[in-house]
């Protein structure tokens, strides 16, 4: 990250306070850190004041904190994260209302207020909507970490073959997405059969079939930015009942992806998919049906039926709507795109949908 | 897990419950709701009463709790998790008393508030005890866990040719890890040469050269238990400075392993590494000497210097102690130890520390 973009990253935030009327804010997510400190090392928190912007870590981190960071005040602790801060905000004295993300822990949150002086309480998302929106280095690396992604897929495409576990095919699949100089954005899964009904399934000794099918989901990262792809194969010639479900998905995902444009309401978008498949006769996928990627896996905007709020331009979220039939079959389609005034940007174009067999 | 085991879990946490004077008692961590309901996926809480064990996900784990659960009553949720849960504690009404564990987000926990009528306070590690003292099969799994770690490190030994980078040694480990049917307990630390005086190094381009040194730090997880292993190898002839080093830190791991066995304070087990290094006049590490491990790869005990508390037999941790010399080297040895009534048993002997080439 430039200088630069973190300037405008914690001029924003700065905004944020004084809407508040607050002289602190404490951040612990790890993407937040990194967010406002360009640092992409764990356990550590940040401390953004009207003037400065403070890096706490640990001496395991010391070395990699002054490589990365930019206009970070690094502050290495000794003792329990929550009683360093409060340590930090006391030295600084003229920190009277502080607050903190409120994804820190009850037990965090209390003890550090046993140790600062001033107000503490907690602020829900101050950099949600700002890390939703992105800016074009952020769009840069997601695309990077999406054609990573497609790449390694491709690369992995001669080991369908009958036999390998869905363990050894997504272990083979990272190892690529490593070679490529990248990491996995999370933990991939690949589905056989009827496997696949669990959306979240964990790959396992279960081996390819002559006839079969493959789900797999799974993401690079790129500077800390995440991509998320699903892509469903068929091994030998589908069944009927996987062929239907097969196009109903996809014509759901276009319907979601043909609504998607700036100004649109969340719970459009997800309506869009939703009512493609409750048309069909088929059960509607009980997870939602996309959310925003960036330096987390999952982030806002969120794609659920009850979401409020609209697309911006600049976010980058998945579509993924899926089938799913316990026993028999699991299908998802999932594409990231980039939203635009007019519409949307198809970002993971060059990894292909596999055209069922005919 | 077995019924049995489970049944022993909830009748521990339920004692517990009665000391604190509680009705119920709502679990957030992952682990802590595998280890009372065996349920391995995520996103989802459990609320243990008096009399049942719930299990609150989503439709996403339906399958999967209903495979995993042991005497679990499985809800599915619809709405956010904090709702739901304080649904389900009204819906069973005699509850008044409730906790939840302190690491719960204080967004969570203020949600959550809003939806009981009873009382609601956070309760600190109430299962952390009876999880540090590991059954029998959870030892066994630990040590499945090691034997696969072992076999894959084993494995890529010969991949240890100078032009490989970091990384694809990195990712040619986890696929190992992956052949042998487990996952990583954390992701996989290799670093070569000085990038080792980075503790938590992550993997890069470094190419391994003809006269070099490599840090792996790495484990392997076996029915959701965690292993982990560091070991520290040369290729070509070390310096003198290196050489010196290593040997202090083995030296450091022996008397810390020597003095561990039940009893004994945790700051005794600490000290008694640290002081082998501070003698040899090298800088003593930043990190603690050991941790424990089992569903998590850090869990208690904590061997720090101002550690409270005794080991107790049962309990696995690590020793590894290590010296870093930023912009010269990094050397850590970590081996898995069962603590005994009569010292400890060290679990990682098949895993061999490479002797120094001559």
């Amino acid at each position: 990250m430039t200088a630069e973009i973190i300037r405008q990253r914690t001029r924003h935030l700065r905004h944020r306070l004084e809407e508040h009327h607050l002289d602190g804010l404490i951040l612990t997510k790890p993407v937040e850190v990194t967010y406002v400190t360009a640092f992409a090392g764990h356990d550590s928190w940040a401390l953004v004041t009207k003037r400065s912007v403070y890096l706490l870590t640990d001496s395991r981190y010391t070395e990699q904190a002054e490589k990365e960071c930019v206009q970070t005040t690094i502050v290495v602790r000794q003792g329990a994260m929550p009683e360093a801060a409060g340590k930090l905000v006391r030295r600084l004295k003229s920190l009277r209302k502080i607050a903190i993300d409120a994804s820190v822990s009850v037990a965090a949150f209390e003890a550090l207020k046993k140790h600062i002086d001033g107000s503490l309480k907690t602020a829900d998302g101050l950099l949600e909507t700002a890390r939703s929106v992105k800016d074009p280095d952020e769009t840069a690396a997601i695309k990077t970490a999406i054609a990573v992604a497609s790449k390694a897929l491709e690369a992995v495409k001669p080991s369908f073959q009958p036999g390998i576990t869905e363990i050894e095919l997504a272990g083979t699949l990272d190892l690529e997405i490593r070679r490529l100089g990248s990491q996995n954005s999370f933990e991939t899964i690949v589905a056989f059969g009827a496997n696949a009904s669990r959306p979240h399934h964990q790959p396992g000794q279960r081996k390819l079939r002559k006839t079969d099918t493959i789900l797999i989901d799974f993401g690079a990262k790129y500077e800390g930015y995440c991509s998320d792809i699903t892509r469903c194969f068929v091994v030998g010639k589908p069944t009927a009942a996987y062929r239907r479900a097969y196009e109903v998905v996809r014509q759901a995902q276009a319907a979601a992806i043909e609504t998607a444009r700036a100004g649109v309401e969340l719970a459009e978008v997800d309506a869009a998919a939703r009512t493609v498949i409750r048309a069909s006769g088929l059960p509607v996928y009980g997870h939602g049906t996309g959310h925003g990627i960036g330096l987390e896996i999952h982030e806002n905007p969120f794609l659920k039926e009850d979401a409020q709020g609209t697309l911006q331009a600049g976010q980058i979220l998945t579509i993924e709507p899926g089938i799913y039939l316990p026993g028999k079959l699991g299908i998802r389609a999932e594409d990231d795109i980039l939203i635009t005034q007019e519409g949307c940007q198809i970002l993971t174009e060059k990894c292909p949908h596999d055209p069922l067999p005919a």
